[in-house]
């Protein structure tokens, strides 16, 4: 299928099972972009997350997003139980004005449903010339290093930095060792995934994505560093947002196999006023001399030498049957 | 030694040695803190190298750094080529003044000396019932994530999360592996290190500390999801604030063995503004939920237990004997 094809069939389903216009679009338009740039976790997979999610009305297909400016660098964006990317429309704009302004600025999301990628919003944030940083923490699955029982959510946390001119440099990753839908798609394709990405139910090591889904639990990267930093996400995206956290939003689901309520929390920076007059250059020597080192890929690379190859993307062919089987349900 | 002889003996040295008052006191605070929390890679055995940085005058022992507001969420601090504590003592109110008043703002510290431990700052930005998050990027030794030779500094990052009443959550890490204080330590008694701390001078994994000082390289913490973290703190701290990349700060250094100049990225968040009322409750609620899971320790934890405990600290004898015969050389 091609980028059309895909934004087509997802829009078409959205639409069937409640959307508006607005809503559709947005939630569409992100997941054939989480198609064209290779990481099918986030694309058409996730719709029958997104159906479910509107059919037992726990998400509001028709959201409109209410902004409030809460000091000149803080905006709190209430996303009328919305999927998060109908709220970044609105919100993003009012994030980068704020940023390009004051410096930095601070966007606290609040009544949305994240089911998708955080790169698309902190990329949106780097095309304006700022530095962006986004996370958000949703329904315990990963469990703090050193325990055996899930407190945190996967927690991605995403960071792009502007290259006026080129794609940002930008990565976005599950604090977790693996991402969920890397280890639903790992238990789908019979694959194996390698130690420390999670335990059994009784709290062993195991490389079966099947354990880790049935009781089990999954890890944080890079052990108690990485258990910090998926912390900090919790903390930011829900203590800092002022919106639920993991177990919070799991307590209040309603277990639909939607993505629950939830907040994310994002940054934006402005080099021009911080850093000042000559930031892209000094940036970009910097960025060259790692680019030149043997063995390395920027974050962001494989992502964007995808996207410009985008033509054709394999999709699983029962999931395209299910998603159509979605577009005459009531 | 106690904390107080610990003190009196770093502020000696340092005032022989070219530090006026104010320079000399906000160092030793530093060095008799790390101490007191049990992190010796941060106490005195950092003293003989900024001994050595103020005898090459490298670095300004009578610094007084001088603050300018970019915006009403931003200040640059420049800080006269002192060492950084000095400038956190001016840096840090203004900060916290900032993020108050506007919910986010940010302290770019240019031309000091960082060889500290980072949470005393975003302990400090904490005290005042703020968020606060610091990192710092200094001299080439780690190897990002599939390369084999040096670009990113040791790169630590350090977040605190405000608990009025109680000592903050607080995570101070490098994102290498290991700190290269700890590296040298384990060189100096003899341990070794665990797999994927480093690679040998020719590319290969080692566990020997040595062989790491000796033309190898330190490897990031986490492998690929740690490297980008690095990397984040390379464009904040360098990028961000205008100052050195690491690369930048090693072809610019005497090496005299102290620190080099750099800069320091400081973020403080007001919870009081952009999660509003009730957001202690919320986090204390979560706190106390993850507190409660067995396996757990707080991060923070157990330094904040060694800082209650603290009448006597162990230091290595041959440290003292050396920084003693500082006192008095020139």
């Amino acid at each position: 299928m091609n980028i059309d094809e895909i934004h087509r069939l997802a829009k078409e389903c959205l639409t069937a099972n409640g959307c508006d216009e607005v809503n559709a679009e947005a939630v569409a338009t992100a997941v054939s972009w989480a198609e064209g740039d290779g990481c099918s976790s986030h694309g058409l997979f996730r719709i029958p997350g997104y159906v479910a999610a509107l059919k037992s009305g726990k998400v509001n297909g028709k959201s409109r997003p209410q902004a409030t400016n809460l000091s000149p660098a803080v905006i709190r964006l209430h996303g009328d139980n919305g999927f998060t990317p109908v709220a970044l429309q609105v919100g993003i704009p009012l994030l980068a004005d704020a940023a390009k302004t004051v410096g930095v600025a601070v966007l606290a999301i609040t009544h949305t449903h994240h089911f998708a990628a955080l790169w698309p919003e902190t990329e949106a944030i780097a095309e304006y010339g700022l530095a962006g940083l986004a996370c958000t923490a949703y329904m315990p699955c990963v469990a703090p290093a050193g325990a055996k029982k899930p407190l945190f959510g996967t927690n991605p946390l995403s960071f792009a930095w502007p290259r006026p001119g080129n794609t940002p440099l930008v990565f976005d990753m599950a604090t977790a060792a693996r991402a969920k839908g890397d280890v639903q798609i790992a238990a789908r394709d019979g694959h194996k995934l390698p130690l420390g990405a999670g335990l059994d139910a009784d709290g062993n090591d195991t490389t079966d994505p099947n354990q880790i889904l049935a009781g089990g639990v999954l890890l944080p990267f890079g052990g108690y560093k990485g258990s910090a930093i998926a912390l900090m996400v919790e903390l930011l995206a829900a203590g800092m947002v002022g919106e639920r956290f993991s177990y919070e939003a799991e307590q209040a689901d309603n277990k639909d196999g939607g993505p629950p309520r939830g907040g994310e929390f994002l940054l934006a920076m402005n080099p021009e006023i911080i850093a000042g007059e000559g930031w892209q250059e000094h940036n970009e020597a910097f960025i060259a001399r790692m680019s030149a080192m043997e063995g390395i890929r920027l974050p962001g690379q494989r992502r964007h030498a995808n996207r410009k190859a985008a033509a054709l993307c394999h999709i699983n062919a029962a999931l395209v049957d299910k998603i159509k089987s979605l577009l005459h349900s009531e």
